[in-house]
């Protein structure tokens, strides 16, 4: 076949093609194998890939899905057990009142894209409160839309006020995007502030987007799901990624009012066809120990968590927030650089660790980079160790 | 929640939601799910859902993934070795040139849309040979675009010539998509026909997909992949879901030019960050057998097809032309209706029999529908005796 740089002249993409960005945390995963395949051990960091082993269910339940031939096609909206499951576990923990109808199952990350495409034409503006996940900046350059980029603020740790929803309403945005429990910074947001910026947007006709793909994994503050609002203008998506560190499995369910649950059904339909059987079944299997697990897995992160803030902060170099959820750390890494990418770019070749660069999570955060710290825990603070030492070697 | 209706008023999607129609053969299998749920057996002719068993070796590789622990993610662009596998598979199989870099993994319907995406712009034409699979529909309405249907001659068996090409290309779309082996009609068309599309498009920079997810189970003529040509407007596609009757895996590739795969491989990471790396293990297991399995599934198909064909064609009342690949028998219905949506919903009711209707492949096909032959034998027999015998009581 030609040469690539030869035919990219030639070959004419469309708006949107020209328009793909991508997860910059998956060309980084990339770039190590390259290093990985001539034998050098690297240090994972840069993607959000639970390391704890899943619970047993979910595995064995998959496993015996794939035994009995479950490999046919299925349910677009997905599984009716696996989206009553789920409406039955938002109305016992959460108190909500749903039911199948406003469930539908389908990849988390998928449908960050599939919202935005639904309620946004080319051009619209979308708000974000930043830092912001990665998917959140490529769905939009990919579809084509404004973006307003609402900074929150890292002298409050980074959490959510009525003053920042004012900010993101004022732009008069399309859609409204919000993330707590937060990647990369670990805040959780407040009941209050969250049920004002669902009311506000509701009563504007301003769809949202509530992205609680790590609300389970809140352990030092209270986590609140906007599901319980019933607002049809606000859509909840979450993951069983993280909650379950099946982050393979790529199933993840948005909870919305039955018309908008239609339209993301008709939107697999015409994408995806539908999701695999076996691995929904091998949700409903690990929803029925989600809460012991859970569990568990809140009490690993706040002490992992606690311990790999102490170090990066006991650095006096390199400094965070510390988190209240999830699994990573927003490192501010402004005393040694000002370019995010060449830094982990450096890094990764001289000391084997892969971070996400900061820029990744809106253009201000040059000087930040995310560490994920769900690898297994030795490497993990192996991996900042050497952070940390590489950027000593750049003082002075 | 609000009611459906009531909302359905006040909320306001984008262009692109407002144009999702989906697959029809899902709204079927819904609607039979609730005739299923009060206990009556459905024959299910709708859905290309294969009901051989699969090759020991994909579920087997799969399950020791899982059991390996093989579920935290992976590359955007799908496992090297699977890529790699492809790779080989073209070019010992059929002589290509070809190495990982021209292969991306993803599911195949869902590379339909990514490859309309990433080449035509909203209100371009794309031309599409009918009868033609219903996805295309969908996701050319979904992105907004203005189909240039050509419709291939029934007396001709269906196969596509060089005039038809002409008039496909007379219409000077952004793209066109071509399906040898086809889906609903069975037709391989022939190397000299495919070669003459593959170097016009090329010559006048028209991008052209060639969707070959039923090649490998051409049983009545040879097939002849357009990855052959190597041309950089020419991107094919083809699936794992048929050649190893595993459709519930979502698992197909496509094969490009090194640059189309990484646009692709950047469309994954926005949308769907990257598939499971459990099902790709699998269906590296299977590529190692497929040789055998796929000559066991065209022996399979050639003698049923030929069987259902037959029993259609005797009925005289509905005919079909006789397939020469895959799985699907597209019946001429209009001896007894012209409204497929009607025959169709009737059929279901009162026959339990679910059928796609026609028109899923085209506005003129209302008087035909296509029977799946995929099923247990007994199941599909029994199921097109009893079309038959619904069509009888339509005669006046």
């Amino acid at each position: 076949m030609v040469s690539c740089e030869e035919s990219m002249r030639a070959l004419a993409f469309s708006a949107r093609g020209q328009s793909l960005i991508g997860q910059e945390m998956f060309k980084v995963l990339e770039r190590a194998r390259h290093i990985e395949e001539a034998g050098v051990k690297i240090f994972h960091l840069e993607l959000g890939n639970p390391r704890l082993p899943p619970p047993p269910q979910i595995v064995a339940g998959t496993i015996s899905s794939l035994q009995r031939g479950d490999v046919g096609y299925t349910y677009s909206a997905g599984l009716p057990a696996l989206r009553e499951a789920i409406a039955e576990r938002y109305s016992a923990h959460h108190g909500c009142a749903l039911d199948e109808r406003n469930v539908v199952i389908s990849p988390a990350n998928f449908l960050i894209s599939q919202f935005l495409d639904l309620v946004c034409n080319r051009e619209d503006r979308v708000a974000f409160f930043t830092p912001a996940f990665p998917t959140y900046w490529a769905a939009a350059a990919h579809i084509g839309l404004a973006v307003v980029a609402v900074p929150l603020d890292a002298k409050a740790d980074y959490r959510l006020t009525m003053h920042d929803v004012d900010v993101a309403i004022a732009a008069r945005p399309r859609a409204i995007l919000v993330n707590s429990a937060n990647n990369p910074t670990g805040a959780v947001y407040s009941q209050s502030v969250l049920d004002y910026l669902a009311q506000r947007c509701e009563s504007l006709g301003i769809w949202l987007l509530s992205d609680e793909t790590y609300g389970d994994i809140a352990y030092g503050a209270s986590f609140y799901t906007l599901a319980r609002t019933g607002l049809p203008h606000v859509v909840v998506m979450s993951s069983f990624s993280k909650i379950f560190s099946v982050p393979g499995f790529r199933m993840g369910y948005a909870i919305a009012h039955a018309a908008v649950v239609n339209k993301l059904t008709l939107s697999n339909s015409t994408q995806l066809s539908c999701l695999p059987a076996f691995t929904q079944i091998g949700c409903i299997e690990g929803l029925k120990v989600i809460d012991d697990y859970t569990a568990a897995v809140r009490e690993r992160f706040s002490r992992t968590n606690a311990e790999i803030s102490d170090l990066v902060n006991r650095s006096n170099l390199i400094q965070c927030v510390i988190p209240t959820a999830g699994f990573y750390v927003f490192a501010d890494v402004s005393a040694v650089t000002d370019d995010d990418m060449d830094f982990s770019q450096r890094l990764l070749e001289r000391s084997h660790v892969a971070v996400t660069p900061g820029r990744s999570f809106g253009s201000e955060y040059s000087r930040h980079v995310r560490v994920a710290t769900c690898g297994h825990y030795d490497d993990v603070r192996e991996g900042v160790v050497r952070l940390i030492d590489f950027a000593r070697t750049l003082v002075g």
